[in-house]
């Protein structure tokens, strides 16, 4: 494992865990849940308020940076953390999931990709460029997409995305998936699985060679996790979650020339849920990975989901929720959601929460925040964003917390009961 | 005087000076920047970030909070400083500037006030609200305006902009002032001159009225600044000068019954200068105020203004400049601004200025603001609006310095010669 990760306690009856994991940047206590900072910046917030409200590391979106400004640039800054003046652990997603997803959202920029039904592609394939697509072909090796920006089109294949993610230089860094809608038939879902199995070779290959390269020049060794997915379907699932569990590649040292079989340092779960498939989904998976590794569900922020999550073996969340909501003036307190535009809280003249810890419940009022809202002022985003994350990471804190003195399950019904009151 | 004013240090042949003013929220060292926050809110900027750039003092507009979230919310919250959690002292503008600008910039929001040129409205007359237009009337005593918000009617008089002023409870407030344009010609001057001067009277009557009430509630006391105006005419800003100086208003004091006359605490110099007059419209007016009273040029900002401004005797300045250029990308150095958008700073890895004390040149590289600024991210307003405050609060902070020590005449030359190189 590229990374130690040391389990400190389990949760009997679950396959909930707190633990430990020690990237260079700094050790991360587990369950934990990390901040989204899709450009390399968390939206409206400074690196020091991120800190300070609790993230113990930031996740930034490939796809994006791939196209602004540039992983190149980001490479020359010394990487994403030196780039954003972060000093903590990082991680990047593949792109997998926005290449599918910003296609879904704009619309048409993205080529539908071309079905591989030959049961012979789930035997590893040398890659080969030759069949990579010139402005608007399409290859059968990955993904061509138009960029949301430019209308630029640009061709995406799990070893691009690690060069792409080793360039940006994270900590921890994602294979290249397929993520399907849960409405797609089960047929599809065997092809989009078969062809993830394939890219999470090729990413793990592609990775493990420019690792060697890294340890050739004296550089920190970055983690890669593979993604599970499968959809909603327990036999897809089972096997995808074995499959990645026990891929190895070969990896010769780059000093002592010697060879070893090498296999991901964690796993991400990834997929696009249905909310009533995500529990029994994510416990198929994490019966099968092996107990030392770190999990990662992948873009899921809702508490309940959190609670879920974790009683089923996850040790890291990320999503946009809190600063998404944020920004439009919705916002967590342990009595569920509310909006902070509402009439009633312009003369509300206490916090947000009145025993909340955060920098925006103990300098400000309700009735401030919505006049910076309804001023349309770049002050209200930072404060409810600020809130928003320190609800959210605070929470994923205390379950910890919970798995550690042994009161988990008390805690997820006091606070679940409270949090569904409205 | 409201608070005691202490010139430290005068600067041989010209009108500057050093000094500190005590309003109740902390000292202000002169000459200096006032931070400008429209809103309650300088934009961007938590208030930490307002105070660790250097700034002293922080200036809200009364129009906008009058219209939003209503100056009643604020007087509810504790006064403005404590509804936006800035402890430092701070200042309301009277919103004459804002209705007559806004009127402009909204195209036909505002009514045109009645002219007046009877020459007896110069001697004061008691306020009757009699005349005080219902909707769209228009009355002689004061300005209706719409709403830029939702259109509604309004209408300010100086009482009821001292009223809204003392409801907002800065330590530091302005008379209500009509702001005319440089194109207009002699005769109009003179009639909003008389106006101003008119206006003047009610707004100090009014406002020793309400700090009679203030002082036997047992709060703290409010200073009055008085505006002069006159535009680019010598002898309308002589006389506008000396009515201005020489104003006073009986005051009953609450406790003893004890009648005396007084004046303002201090003086702003309006007008919407051109660029041309602008040094001899301040240099005529402040060699007739009195020299122990603080003086504010309000509205101007750019460099050279402010060494003019200064070496004519001005203490106090504020202006919207350097957070409403930094929003856009403009930034200030020492070699004159730069638009970060440029392609050339794309994979530029140095700070805005290499030995800038900033925040943001500590942390950040211009490749990554630009980037920020390319994105249209929130963070890049936030950086850029911290340096380039950080810019003219220290410049301010550093020709201050230059009077203390002597070497004004040389840190200027220097400065500007440097400033203008582009």
């Amino acid at each position: 494992m590229k990374f130690n990760f040391k389990i400190e306690k389990k949760l009997e009856g679950t396959l909930a865990r707190a633990g430990i994991l020690n990237p260079p940047h700094g050790a991360i206590e587990t369950p934990a849940f990390v901040a989204v900072g899709t450009k390399a910046t968390v939206k409206a917030l400074t690196p020091e308020q991120i800190k300070d409200l609790g993230a113990q590391v930031v996740l930034a979106n490939t796809y994006h940076l791939y196209l602004q400004p540039g992983d190149e640039i980001v490479k020359k800054a010394g990487g994403l953390g030196k780039f954003m003046n972060w000093q903590g652990p990082t991680m990047t997603d593949s792109g997998g999931f926005q290449v599918f997803s910003l296609g879904a959202a704009y619309g048409k920029g993205i080529s539908k990709i071309v079905k591989i039904t030959d049961p012979s592609l789930m035997i590893p394939e040398r890659f080969d460029d030759s069949d990579a697509p010139r402005l608007a072909t399409i290859g059968n090796d990955g993904v061509s997409f138009k960029s949301h920006l430019d209308g630029s089109l640009h061709y995406i294949t799990p070893e691009k995305s690690i060069e792409i993610q080793h360039n940006l230089g994270a900590d921890i860094i994602f294979a290249f998936d397929e993520c399907t809608s849960p409405t797609e038939d089960l047929r599809y879902q065997e092809e989009a699985l078969n062809r993830t199995h394939r890219w999470a070779e090729r990413s793990l290959k592609r990775h493990l060679e420019l690792n060697a390269l890294r340890q050739a020049q004296g550089k920190q060794g970055i983690a890669l996790f593979g993604i599970v997915q499968g959809g909603r379907d327990e036999q897809l699932r089972k096997i995808s979650a074995k499959a990645i569990a026990e891929m190895r590649m070969e990896r010769v040292d780059p000093v002592t020339g010697e060879a070893s079989f090498t296999g991901f340092d964690g796993f991400g779960i990834g997929g696009s849920f249905a909310k009533e498939d995500m529990s029994t989904a994510v416990k198929w998976v994490n019966e099968i990975l092996p107990e030392e590794k770190p999990r990662h569900l992948l873009g899921i922020g809702e508490p309940e989901d959190l609670f879920m999550g974790i009683e089923n073996g996850v040790d890291f969340f990320d999503c946009v929720l809190p600063t998404r909501l944020g920004r439009t003036g919705t916002i967590f307190t342990s009595a569920g959601k509310i909006n902070i535009e509402n009439a009633k809280y312009r003369e509300d003249f206490t916090p947000i929460e009145e025993d909340c810890g955060c920098y925006s419940c103990n300098g400000y009022t309700k009735a401030y925040i919505a006049h910076l809202f309804h001023g349309k002022e770049m002050l209200a985003g930072t404060l409810a964003s600020i809130h928003n994350l320190y609800f959210i990471v605070n929470l994923v804190k205390n379950i910890r917390n919970s798995i550690l003195d042994g009161t988990f399950h008390k805690y997820k019904e006091d606070f679940l009961k409270k949090y569904n009151t409205k």
